[in-house]
């Protein structure tokens, strides 16, 4: 009998220091909203989409290389930059064919920390892009690490759920030995089917939608396959891999 | 309108850091198996518990106080002590009227990083003690943190179940913006009817039943109020709060 690949979730970047990354495929993932806005703006035509982790940054290299610097702090937008981190800014006819250049509260520093532990291979995941996610993760056949960025290093549901959706997809095709792995599928399929119904008891609904109205975002952000490609890194950018 | 104590909820001791514990009364919870164990010596009798963090310590401070050293690490009764972790090795013929000295995995290194944090009040809940815990939050009207001992800082299911059961009876008298808290009585909503039937899915069941055969264990550590006194930390010792 065929060994199967392994597949943990680490529930917060505070918890990701306990799993192997070296032999792993990362997900990343930031439900609301920066791997949501990845996939949206690499589905819209983006060339790449550069993580950093600061404003300065996001400004000095989008100048370099003519392209949107964008981000949030806090759920709004950063201080000194034009671009937030919602989805629903980047249609095609405002990004297609550029870079955008994105630092967000909690998502582009996971992926930062992944690269520090040496990740064998990084995707980012999130509703709008979870079949292709799933599709690459089979394809594969190596082991899995489902990283969470919740919201400053506390657990949240919105990245527990996808987490679960992944797992529900791919539960008889990898060995599960992780109750963190466990819970986010029985929390994802009590929920599955009424996951707008469900959203209005996230902390961070209330953070975005109370706060800032953010309510298409959130909708956008819960959506199967609305932007359905692969972000992939590579060289220091995302791109959609192939 | 009179402000409700919050309550939050903290997955493992790698998180513990992100709760304000100065101002709350935690409560450490290590359902397999150390909280259920101070539970379950304490209601039959103990004079105290005094839990420590190495077993040359259990040792030493157990012949000071003509008391007994007990302890496990992963899972086996500790190398160089006689008595392990386990709710039933302390009847009341065994423990009654002595002081246990404990050491283990998780629960009394997460007692110990409470206390380095200026928790300001310390309980140890579990199944056995539910009700008594429950009680006691219930009555004090201050703010709570469920702290979670996990397995070597990884998230686990019993804990979080428990924490849940807790919410489960606490929520409408505690401001709760805490996704940890709102998983955590989803999931208890979710399995409490068949608690034992949903054990064997737990990474921490395998360990236990299928490694050392504790499947009795396992089952006092699940049932509710089977030992229902409130372990309470007070000058080195857990004492029953009268």
């Amino acid at each position: 009998m065929k060994t199967q690949p392994s597949l943990f979730t680490s529930l917060s970047p505070a918890l990701l220091h306990l799993y192997d990354l070296s032999d792993s495929v990362v997900v990343i993932i930031d439900v609301f909203r920066a791997t949501s806005t990845i996939a949206s703006a690499l589905h819209n035509g983006a060339r790449a989409v550069i993580p950093v982790d600061s404003v300065p940054k996001a400004i000095e290299m989008s100048k370099n290389i003519d392209g949107i610097a964008a981000g949030e702090r806090d759920g709004m937008i950063a201080e000194g930059l034009q671009h937030g981190n919602s989805p629903l800014e980047y249609s095609r006819e405002f990004i297609g064919g550029r870079t955008l250049v994105l630092t967000t509260t909690n998502g582009t520093r996971l992926l930062q920390m992944a690269l520090d532990r040496n990740a064998s291979t990084i995707v980012a995941g999130s509703f709008p892009n979870l079949s292709a996610v799933c599709d690459y993760l089979l394809a594969q056949k190596k082991n899995v690490v489902l990283g969470c960025a919740g919201w400053k290093d506390r657990f949240n549901l919105e990245d527990t759920l996808f987490a679960g959706a992944v797992i529900d997809r791919l539960q008889e095709q990898f060995s599960i030995h992780c109750d963190s792995s466990l819970m986010a599928v029985s929390l994802y399929r009590q929920h599955k089917d009424n996951l707008l119904d469900f959203a209005p008891r996230l902390t961070h609904y209330h953070r975005l939608v109370q706060r800032f109205g953010l309510i298409e975002d959130i909708t956008f952000c819960l959506t199967p396959d609305a932007a359905n490609v692969l972000p992939f890194y590579k060289d220091g950018k995302l791109i959609i891999k192939k």
